[in-house]
């Protein structure tokens, strides 16, 4: 019964890895949990150590098209996971970054930089060509020092 | 005295562009006018068409130090802005891009992506080599149409 559920409920989200969470979405992040209104995810690509993801509830791409109360509520979380990232891992400044021409979902990517690290004072990349992927289990205590900051 | 005054509160300000409003900030862009907390700029490079920027009014430069009203009334400028943008030029998408890594004060780029046009599906550069400044005379109609769309 919950399975049936599940599959008509899939059917009917749009083609979006952000709304069906599948295997598109887990080949790039890990969920970290869930915010006010929004999901944290760790990005897989650790060139800048800290990297993360945090996605609308809902299929809406611009700032604009959301509610005052929603936008509000949305960018706390953003601020909140940011300044978690900071305490965990305690880059320079974080990057903020949302995009998504082609992948119609609210999400903004949070980069830590590193002061004379990778693109210090630059703009990150979205994919380095050298990216740097790690064990599964290495990012099992990102996740925990992420966890553990927005406690 | 207004002179006086101006050159002792210029003299307490950080030696920031953003703050001081310098001669720095008007080679990269011309202001359109204020918001709630913020300052919304056209951004001389035009590569994409309608490119804006928008400052916080104080130096402070992660949005998780911005106490709650104030990073929503900042979110909420930003969108009013974007949602202008979208308005007066017609792009597909807005990007929303903030790093200062090495320019410690919130400002946010927002950028107008265009469907086939420059950089769609990537994200924007920050300042691409092959620069498109415009005439001064032509960036007058592009601030009387983001006006025409804040009104």
């Amino acid at each position: 019964m919950g399975v049936t559920a599940r599959c008509v409920a899939m059917a009917d989200l749009p083609d979006c890895l952000y709304c069906r969470k599948d295997e598109r979405l887990h080949d790039l992040m890990i969920e970290i949990g869930s915010l006010q209104v929004s999901t944290l995810y760790l990005f897989k690509e650790q060139t800048h150590r800290g990297r993360c993801v945090v996605t609308y509830r809902e299929h809406i791409n611009e700032l604009f098209d959301l509610p005052e109360t929603e936008l509000n509520r949305f960018m706390q979380d953003v601020a909140r996971a940011a300044k978690a990232i900071k305490q965990a891992f305690g880059p320079n400044k974080i990057n903020y970054g949302a995009y998504s021409d082609k992948l119609p979902h609210l999400h903004m990517h949070l980069v830590p930089k590193y002061e004379g690290g990778e693109k210090w004072g630059a703009p990150f990349e979205m994919m380095p060509a050298n990216k740097k992927l790690l064990p599964e289990a290495e990012y099992l205590p990102l996740i925990a020092a992420i966890k553990a900051a927005l406690r």
